[in-house]
């Protein structure tokens, strides 16, 4: 004999996905606030589940291994990308399809200053975790050439390269002036672009 | 009683400069050529001795530890770096310091492509020696930025950030390029520059 679920109204699903949406937010905020206050590597998932009351299966519902508390934002981004690149006006050169492409990313990045600046600390006190952004970094430029490619398919290898290489480095440079604080990430990505674009 | 060395002619102190750079050379060839047959990881220092026939120590006159066997030519490219920054011509903006000083890198690059190639071969091959890569390229960037900033220090720094990260960037890919066999570093080097000084 099967027992089904009992067939839940469309109000009880919704409630649900609320309560499942707000203990996921509960228990990354609980984790990064342990992650500030010691640095990553001395907090346990143990001690995160402790902290935000939860049973430790509860946070291994949301994330495989700790550092995707702090990773978690990969696949929105990866999407993200290949929007933004998808978008591009129809007649842009690659350089010109790279730069629509970065400045829909800065408009639309998905995490405040606030998190970003909180990010940047969590991951400079910790080995794994710079390890992992640098995997990380390198798999992006992966990404951004097969994006571009797909855009431009009769554009040289060499020149997906080049933009994706100068693209990325232009968007952290803009992202660290950004949680610097020294301007919003669109101004302070124009501005970067502004030098790069610079003639003698 | 102190016992003074004799004091050598210049043609004998000639010899010994000579006999000891052909020892090193002979040393690091005998190097190269385990580390490409057996892989980085898997030669020791001692093996290294034994294949060139010399003692241990004598490795350890030429190199503190077996790695610097492959970064043995940072030093010389730091002052290659400082050199051909310094040597832009007067009126240069930061773009065009360092496009003037990535030509002149160029030309005068140390190694034969053959020894880039199995160096690059070499690096893949070990984590070990690819964290030492990275972590000498975020070293190059501060260099970089260093001696931009000697040369121009009216300009901001996120601008000597923004071509310092662009021109190791491209640096690098003309070097891949060449490693590759698809062009000299100097034709190279023009390609890249060329995809990067497109406007739309």
């Amino acid at each position: 004999m099967v027992e089904t679920a009992p067939n839940l109204g469309d109000q009880d699903q919704s409630l649900r996905a609320r309560k499942l949406a707000h203990s996921r937010a509960h228990v990354t905020e609980t984790a990064w606030r342990l992650f500030l206050a010691r640095g990553y590597d001395d907090v346990t998932v143990a001690e995160i589940a402790d902290a935000a009351g939860v049973a430790r299966r509860t946070v291994h519902r949301y994330v495989t291994v700790k550092s995707d508390l702090v990773f978690g934002h990969e696949g929105e981004i990866v999407g993200l990308v290949e929007e933004v690149v998808a978008a591009a006006p129809p007649g842009a050169s690659v350089r010109g399809v790279l730069v629509h492409a970065l400045r829909g990313l800065a408009a639309r990045w998905p995490t405040s200053r606030e998190e970003a600046a909180a990010r940047a600390q969590v991951i400079a006190g910790s080995a794994e975790l710079v390890e992992r952004e640098l995997a990380k970094r390198a798999r992006m430029r992966e990404l951004v050439v097969d994006a571009l490619r797909s855009a431009r398919p009769a554009a040289p290898e060499l020149e997906l390269a080049v933009w994706a290489e100068s693209g990325l480095a232009a968007f952290y440079l803009a992202s660290s002036e950004w949680v610097a604080g020294r301007a919003e990430l669109p101004e302070a990505l124009d501005r970067v672009l502004g030098y790069l674009a610079a003639q003698e």
